[in-house]
């Protein structure tokens, strides 16, 4: 056995069973070992942002790790944005770096970089192994640490000699911590400003936003009078018919301190204390409105859903509560605009589907409708670094096979790794990917507004504009074996997109907005 | 005056040209100051990478930075991998990171990350401005400090308030440092060995790979007997007829230690202690064989082409050699493989052609007939970082719009940058891409079978093998704005690179291997 069987052997007596790959001559003893060694998936990526955007896709709907492969600091380099959304999610995820033999470290050969240095600001573990005999034990770490409460990207850097050198044994898996309770104490003092009945709202977030959590969270809203929100990016939030939906804290900060004006209390239950997404001229950084006070209920990494049930039981609130049955939308015709395409997804999306939200500006509409859609599970971009959702959709259409995954995709953003439609195609997966082409980087242009540019000149035009030339969706999809139609109205989407959920593998719908 | 106009006019006032960019919110200031200030032209890349090795490309080309304009830490990680290339090329490039406001970083808001810790690794100087007054100075401090002989990447980092508070003038451009003259004794020292006339190879790199520096080495070796050689990958080296043509460093570590034995001496002119690429098990790191002395003639900050002038005066070498007129490869006909496609791009490349060449294992054949093409500059892979083709082919097409641009590109490192063909289309580019599709990561296999994996298992192959499914060019050419064609036979290829030779505006021949 060397250290790459080692390793490997490790991962899947860990219960880790899917490796997304793009590796190079660094990396070669743990890609044999992928095959000499049974029981660990390997999924090829054209890039490195697929593949860690993949891992993370993976862990938000399986709660496991899966394993990345790549390549030397470069390799990493290109997966950091999609490392960096997974760090935002708490996503656990074991990424895997090779590196130069240690021997050769001090050549500064020509992929040699400060590999620590790179990984340190996305990942919430680091180590750079030193001995093939240590590997296994390295990795059973790697993995226990990604599982640590709420969640984290582990990152363990692999020089190849560890890898090819001879080991001993596998490691023996970690046994993960878990959640940690919320002490009687904190539901006690919270259930006490509850029954005050002063203006309070409950802020949702991470574990808090399965059913679990919602529907606790609704029971203590219909007991005490309190309000309801949501963190504005969930990493996964339960949402259609019969699952109480909370508003979502809305996205620029004035907004969002408007809707949290007049509270005295803003409860954190997974959570964080809210700021703005960007600092602006003017506006402070933290959303929390003079005058209200913010009080923890549960932190990302306790027991949010049994917190959220035992304040329930505090305050005696009923054991169900009825959930608003909102009338399904039904399937649009005419003009394709937001509006209509999001009334088609939402009229349209089957039980069970996941929807990995990517869609910047013209998502709004389906936001909103999306409650009144079947029971489904929403995946949204955590950490802002734009290019998650083709790679978070490939990822968990692996870990769910039996779900349908639709991909509601911003065009300027899905351009980062389109290199995702490819791995989707060799894999066979159940992806059907909404592309919402408004051919510009709305969002900048509306940001540009804001900040007061309200005549753009030439260049910020050309800066914020995706045409000239027009990105043709369904020529790149097929080039990289996708089947890829083009819908114009919503007529055509509606078409479009009720046969590509009948059928098997992967298709991509451009919506010419 | 903002601080983002002050940057933008410190950075005209340095002769800075041409910003690539792919901004974000954090951005916009300098967006608008793209406009308000005249004289930057701004080029928009779908992609991070994109801008990073297109400024690589520019600044080989120009041997002037160009600025990159990039989103907080996501974006500057997407660009890494590029900005290696770019540290191991030595090429100057200023690149400026927009960051959250300075009284924002508290608030760890989903975008924040360790930037600096980011861009260390990949950056020869890096600073994060905190105000808007010192902001042009920390500008110009940037732009000389990317100039620095032999030339680097320069990280600034600008805070969103330090663009848009108020600035009170831009700063005077700071002179470059030029490059230091090899001492006398130095060269004294070289020539005494080089007289003694025992077997001696001149390892050639960096700037001694321009015309002047080819042809004075070939003069040293005409007087003095010694071999020449060059670095393995170049950043740039003038080829073709007419040119002294050294042979090139074998990629491979035994080779190259091979091709280096039975020398007494290695002198360095340019180059670097040669190193293996890799370290592979048994094999030493460095490559210069056990009883040659290394000695150092010029390193790559120094003035090396004045140095290898010197050097042949002090040895007397002739004032000029004639250099062997080889035959130029006639266009070939029938089978299209590594032969055939080296053999045509050999013969039809027009006079003064650029040729970027990260054509992986599909180049070998045309790297041998380039010495008998005419004359041309050709850039290859200095970092290793695969990714690097077509970008740099758009930097350079952009510093160069009077000369032709083909990129030889390997497709599997194609699939890293594709969004670069985007960005040509947009800016009409002469940039012909020829990609060499053997739908494999070739080198991989390759570097298995080295390794010991003579029987890939299943896992190895499909973690290899870039088909199934097809990854179609001319579809994905054709999605980004490009005019793709397929070429199925050498006459094939004859036919449409003459083509596209002619015509203005890029284009792509997909070349069936």
């Amino acid at each position: 056995m060397n250290g790459a069987e080692s390793l490997i052997r490790t991962a899947v007596g860990a219960g880790v069973e899917v490796c997304f790959a793009n590796p190079g001559t660094t990396e070669m003893p743990i890609v044999a070992a992928l095959d000499s060694v049974s029981g660990m998936r390997a999924v090829l990526a054209l890039f490195e942002g697929v593949c860690t955007g993949a891992a993370d896709g993976y862990a938000r709907m399986s709660g496991k790790p899966a394993m990345t492969l790549l390549h030397l600091g470069p390799g990493l380099a290109n997966g950091l944005a999609n490392l960096h959304n997974a760090r935002r999610a708490n996503s656990p995820v074991v990424n895997v770096v090779g590196d130069h033999a240690t021997w050769h470290a001090a050549a500064d050969a020509p992929l040699a970089s400060d590999i620590v240095s790179l990984a340190t600001p996305m990942s919430g573990w680091v180590r750079s192994s030193n001995s093939a005999l240590l590997l296994a034990d390295d990795m059973a770490d790697a993995i226990v640490a990604s599982l640590e409460p709420p969640g984290k990207v582990a990152t363990l850097i692999v020089p190849s000699d560890c890898q090819w050198d001879g080991a001993e044994r596998a490691a023996t898996a970690r046994v993960p911590a878990r959640r940690a309770a919320v002490p009687g104490a904190t539901i006690e003092k919270i259930a006490q400003i509850l029954r005050r009945k002063r203006p309070t709202t409950i802020l949702l977030g991470g574990a808090a936003l399965d059913e679990r959590g919602l529907r606790a969270a609704a029971r203590i809203a219909a007991a005490s009078g309190c309000k309801l929100m949501t963190e504005t990016f969930a990493a996964r939030i339960e949402r259609g018919i019969g699952i109480p939906s909370p508003a979502r804290l809305p996205y620029f900060p004035e907004q969002a301190i408007g809707a949290l004006t007049g509270n005295e209390f803003l409860v954190l239950a997974g959570a964080k204390d809210p700021v703005a997404f960007f600092g602006y001229q003017g506006v402070p950084s933290r959303l929390v409105p003079a005058g209200c006070a913010l009080e923890m209920l549960a932190r990302p990494e306790q027991d949010i859903a049994a917190a959220l049930d035992d304040l329930a039981r505090a305050i005696g609130a009923p054991a169900q509560v009825s959930v608003p049955d909102p009338k399904r939308p039904t399937a649009p015709s005419g003009k394709l605009d937001p509006a209509s395409l999001g009334a088609a997804l939402a009229a349209l999306q089957p039980d069970g589907a996941i929807i990995v939200d990517e869609s910047a500006t013209s998502g709004g509409p389906y936001g909103a409708m999306a409650a009144a859609a079947r029971p489904h599970s929403c995946l949204a971009l955590t950490g802002g670094a734009i290019g998650q959702g083709l790679p978070t959709a490939t990822g968990a259409a692996i870990a769910c096979p039996d779900r349908r995954v639709i991909a509601l995709q911003a065009d300027g953003s899905g351009m980062y790794t389109v290199q995702s439609l490819w791995t989707q195609a060799r894999e066979n997966l159940n992806v059907t990917t909404i592309v919402c082409s408004n051919r510009a980087y709305r969002i900048l242009q509306i940001e540009a507004a804001r900040a007061g540019i309200t005549e753009p000149g030439r260049k910020s035009r050309s800066l914020t504009e995706l045409a000239p030339p027009e990105i043709r969706w369904t020529d790149l999809a097929r080039g990289l074996g996708v089947p890829g139609v083009r819908a114009e109205t919503a007529d055509d989407l509606v078409k479009h997109l009720e046969r590509a959920l009948k059928e098997t593998g992967p298709s991509l719908i451009e919506a010419m907005l």
